[in-house]
């Protein structure tokens, strides 16, 4: 039986920079390819075909009677982030699968869904929203990435959207590193996702000299900006909520000019949806008095919102028991959280000994890793 | 004779972005090569050889006995930079002489400096640097631009540094736009350039998760960064003196991950030396305080200063008296703050009616430019 060691030492090489050690794996560019690959070998040496569903997602199929059983995650990476994130739980899938005992009567499928970072074409969990029906397809082949490349350039086609995929699954688990400190065991059930969203702000005044420009005179989006930064900061934390802005694009960003665009985007979730309203409305309206003070001017534009997702709360309970493992929320969007609405679903997160995530220093021990795959096992012998 | 506006539209398309109207003249670039080439053909038009002096600086010389009079200033731009920050004293420099009788006896070069603005390599006026001796040019030959690109790759060599190019240079005078709005009057003569620096601000924190790292688990530099911002801001105002952060750079710069780095650039001037070391210390010490409650590290790297510049007492007051023009300091870099410390040098300023400059939006009437001309040629029949 392969162990986990030597299927990570397998992955670990691929889309890896040399000077910070983190991951640059974007959906359909090169070390995300070479993933895919890999996938398809692994599925290969399990004799299990692999169906491309015409929206770039990957499910490789063990055969049984339906309606399935479904479970992986992806491999696409935020710029520079960590080994762990996506990848474990496909990696675990296939170890899982090899664990089961051989009678299993029921199908079985690995998951690599596509673009959940939107770290390529901005929008999270591409793949599973286009799978789901929830994401227009025409809408989702003109998005760009930075080069300009659309999807449908990337992908090679037009995603066709929903098919009949979802109604062929009974349920989905998925299983991912934890992105936080919560838990104290190797293995916890997932229960909620937390409300979340991103928001571009765009911050205007007026191009100007830095040296020759009186203090006085300029119209600096850069000020507001800053200020903005630091108060949402402030207003996540006055409702136990998390704010981020963790992305800016600034024009002409020269240094020996005042700029006359700074564009952050805000990254904002809570654990109640009227919580997330209430930050983001207060973090505008910051914005709004500081702008006005500045001479520079302030539009909030949302470019996606995710709604509370609750878990299956039968199948949630099922698992904890089954494991008898802690059961605890997370506020990190996955795919699990799209096609919650869609199918009975759930989450098993592995223990994260620092809770850094998004970052070349995200970490699981082995044998926390080892555990993950037992407890997926177990899940997958349970539920077929 | 050909008058301003017919030069001036040769130029005007060269490197002209069409979204924003301003230019994108790089050093060495196509768009700057095309002003070169256009520098190159006003010359043959009026029988002047070109000399490029193996630093990257062109002059145009009208025979006549030495030490000559230099005339000229610049073609590159900031990104977006406006149409006359530059390229207004080389078409003056051209257009002044057409207005000279043509038995002026003392030689007279027309200058077209490389990379004064910094914009390629980070380090401005380059080419005055290189040509009078104050940068090495084997230090200067491996600068790189943001894409890798080494100097000596873009000139085509290692630069040569001094030669006896300023030996045979008698007095330097610069025409340039002004960019404030200190000037009532089409033409001003230039007194002194305000001590200026450039000083890069490394931000550095923990990489991590933006939905799941909790706020007070959280060390993000962008919070050091903001801060920064808006303390340069205030350091400046309570010193008279000018601090601007135009340029950044984030890593990873994605929506959902705290950054690890956040990168700013500190562009700071003050009419004193001393006024703009106590401003750069002050910054620093609210920065480093800063830090140390967000849990992150502040570094500030010294890129470039250049101390107070006063340009030749009698040549202003001899400029000043034949124009019957005001005499007004600036807090902008020039080749001719650089070239000064060698040659007698001044600078004549042309009125820039909304002080804007660095920006799409930097003008001059045509009057104005036509008096910046007028007086241009008093001064060059004056010295030679």
């Amino acid at each position: 039986m392969t162990g986990f060691r030597e299927l990570w030492d397998q992955l670990a090489p691929i889309g890896r920079a040399p000077a910070s050690g983190g991951y640059l794996r974007y959906a359909w560019e090169p070390a995300e390819l070479a993933c895919r690959e890999w996938f398809r070998a692994q599925a290969d040496a399990r004799d299990m075909p692999v169906e491309e569903d015409g929206n770039g997602n990957l499910i490789a199929w063990r055969e049984g009677e339906g309606p399935a059983v479904l479970t992986g995650s992806h491999f696409d990476s935020v710029p520079h982030g960590g080994a762990y994130d996506g990848p474990l739980g496909i990696v675990s899938a296939f170890l899982a699968l090899d664990r089961l005992p051989a009678g299993s009567r029921t199908r079985i499928g690995v998951a690599a869904f596509a673009e959940e970072e939107g770290a390529r074409f901005g929008v999270p969990c591409l793949g599973s929203r286009l799978l789901a029906g929830v994401l227009d397809p025409d809408r989702a082949a003109a998005l760009t990435d930075r080069s300009g490349v659309t999807l449908a350039e990337a992908l090679g086609r037009t995603p066709i959207g929903r098919t009949d995929l979802l109604d062929r699954v009974g349920c989905f688990v998925e299983l991912h590193v934890e992105q936080g400190r919560a838990l104290a065991v190797p293995v916890g059930v997932g229960s909620t996702i937390w409300p979340h969203g991103r928001w571009r702000m765009d911050f205007t005044g007026e191009g100007n000299h830095a040296g020759t420009t009186r203090m006085g005179d300029r119209r600096d989006p850069m000020l507001t900006y800053a200020y903005t930064v630091l108060a949402a900061n402030k207003e996540a934390r006055l409702r136990g909520a998390h704010a981020t802005v963790g992305r800016v694009a600034v024009e002409p960003n020269a240094t020996n000019a005042v700029p006359r665009l700074v564009r952050g985007w805000l990254d904002a979730r809570a654990d109640r949806s009227e919580t997330l309203e209430g930050l983001v409305e207060g973090i505008h309206k910051r914005a709004t008095e500081r702008a006005a003070r500045d001479g520079t001017e302030v539009t909030l534009t949302e470019e996606s919102v995710t709604p509370e997702v609750a878990f299956d709360g039968g199948l949630v309970q099922r698992l904890a028991e089954l494991l008898d493992a802690p059961v605890l929320p997370t506020g990190a969007g996955h795919d699990a959280g799209v096609l919650s609405a869609y199918v009975p679903t759930a989450m098993l997160f592995v223990r994260n000994p620092t809770g850094v995530s998004h970052s070349p220093a995200e970490a699981a021990t082995d044998a926390d890793c080892v555990a993950g795959i037992d407890a997926l096992a177990q899940v997958l012998d349970d539920l077929a």
